[in-house]
């Protein structure tokens, strides 16, 4: 079997940060409307007690997010040292499309693949671009299906990107938009026969019985807005509760399926989504191996940018593979995890060798 | 190699039949808002010689994109005489999500293959659900996407979905907008290891260095109108150009690498984008052979059903399978071809033996 391996990869991180003290002002609401009775520093307080978050990045006016994309392709590209001409396919996850700011609208015509092929200036036709929509572990579940691609030989070379603009979505009323951010991942996958490294395995799951609306589109907190225009929302609770008790299988069942021991793991790239949940899942991910949480094994990058939904997880890696979190490195050899869970509501993971 | 076959389809047609004389008061303007010099009953004779279109469908206000392609998706499961809880992905093809009548926000939270498992009550989480944006030929595409998850391993069932309501993204003051309509086809696609039937090869493509907005999202003709919303628009010259150059190349690098001789191809199911366009095409695919088009090699179904987009391969495909179209059928052993053109630009086509 081809080996599949990533070869490169690439980050935007946007310019403009937003404190959590910025957000002093704000008129949070209840789900009805009601004001919140506690005071803004004490939301504050509670919310970044909880989800780790201090600041966040949003992406400049004249950005969006096919432009992100674009901005993380190219240096993913740069980092594989390959010629963009020889890219098979261009995998583009995101959720919401172009969102322009203060437009509700949502801009998908033409596919954001396309646009980012554009602004590479790729001539080769035969380099496919297509979009895919899979909640907040779509950029995972990109690298899986280049994967497949390359395994029934119909690619070589893929370009995995991860974009979103979440801060052109969310309601300012609900407290829930002070998770959300802006920001773009990608990396280029290649299959190799000369390698023992690569993909090892990958597990990939979707709930919707009883879980297909824990993330929707609703109207805004604030009742005196116009009803027509729907924001991202989330039953919270719900989802932290769904992700303890479906995560922590979904790892163990890829991990199983490498044959790698959990002993040999050396870091886990979780999904940026809370600081609490993402520490409650890597702890019952080892109970179920019987072992304690090792030190360092979960690198975070949520306190600064908060959770960009898909750019999460490959921005997260770029920042570990460029040697830009203290502590945090990845060597020749070591195994490691992705792990993404979010609207679907879908979760996905992906052992894989350095 | 697995051998990657269809073994049901289904459609949806919508319910409401709009007819060209229903634009008869329809105020039709040019690009930069003056009014058009013809009368309605000449640009709509124009219109008709051109497209072949009559008429065209529309959903209900009731339903949404996300429920045509559920109710297609009933009728493949139905079709294929498969437990729904056997299949392993769910592939949807789209590209605005849902707008809802008088709405211009597409709803894409949470995705639309989400919605269709959530409405088949299908429990099993390692069914895998997703969306992809590829433009008219969108779906071909997922069915690409579901022989390659065949084919290394990762899937042995998979559901394929193709569904729009191009209905709710048109500006009423743009003649085009009388191509566009409403539907939804779907198949369930499977592996098999003992049949000489399936898939025998494919082409894909995406052209964007000039090609990439030839079709776009842009404001009405009607310049008094509010400038935030955008419709879905097209070069229409530049796109009949593009397709007559490279589809009928595409349709030949497919047939050649499938080994299948130009005179054993029975049908050609093409996107029902244009009647003079899809004619066009034909012709110039057969003079690639120096053949002239047999007779009825490409049924038909643009007359009554207009342009659906990712909808219409499906659906003509399901037709011809079910009789529904006279003089048109597929026996045991026939070879076809699936192909498709739109917005990206993309291009692809499936050389496929009964």
């Amino acid at each position: 079997m081809t080996n599949v391996i990533i070869t490169g990869t690439g980050a935007y991180i946007p310019s403009i940060t937003k404190k959590n003290v910025q957000f002093t002002d704000t008129n949070f609401l209840n789900v009805d409307g009601t004001p919140i009775k506690d005071t803004n520093e004490v939301i504050i307080e509670k919310f970044k007690a909880i989800t780790g978050i201090e600041e966040r990045r949003y992406a400049k006016n004249e950005l969006n997010t096919s432009d992100l994309g674009f901005l993380a392709a190219q240096k993913a590209i740069e980092d594989a040292k390959i010629n963009p001409e020889e890219i098979d396919y261009i995998i583009f996850a995101h959720n919401f499309g172009n969102v322009k700011p203060n437009s509700s609208q949502s801009d998908l015509l033409p596919s954001l693949a396309t646009r980012v092929k554009h602004l590479l200036k790729i001539e080769n036709p035969n380099c496919v671009a297509y979009d895919i929509l899979f909640g907040c572990p779509g950029w995972i579940q990109g690298v899986i299906q280049a994967q497949s691609f390359i395994q029934s030989k119909i690619a070589k070379k893929a370009l995995v990107i991860g974009a979103e603009t979440l801060s052109r979505v969310i309601d300012e009323h609900d407290r829930d938009s002070m998770i959300y951010s802006d920001g773009a991942g990608a990396c280029i996958i290649e299959g190799s026969e000369n390698n023992n490294s690569g993909i090892l395995s990958h597990a990939s799951q979707t709930f919707t019985k009883d879980e297909a609306y824990y993330l929707f589109f609703d109207r805004s907190y604030n009742k005196d807005t116009n009803s027509d225009i729907n924001y991202m929302k989330m039953h919270g609770r719900k989802i932290y509760e769904f992700a303890l008790n479906n995560v922590p299988n979904a790892m163990k069942a890829a991990l199983d399926k490498s044959g790698i021991e959990i002993n040999q793991l050396k870091k886990v790239f979780i999904h940026q989504a809370n600081e609490k949940m993402d520490e409650a899942i890597i702890k019952r991910f080892y109970r179920l191996y019987n072992k304690p949480v090792p030190e360092g094994i979960m690198p975070m990058s949520i306190h600064k940018l908060g959770n960009s939904s898909v750019a999460t997880v490959p921005t997260l890696l770029n920042l570990v593979l460029k040697g830009e979190i203290e502590n945090q490195h990845i060597e020749k050899g070591d195994v490691i995890m992705l792990a993404s869970v979010g609207s679907g509501m879908n979760i996905n993971a992906i052992v894989y060798k350095y």
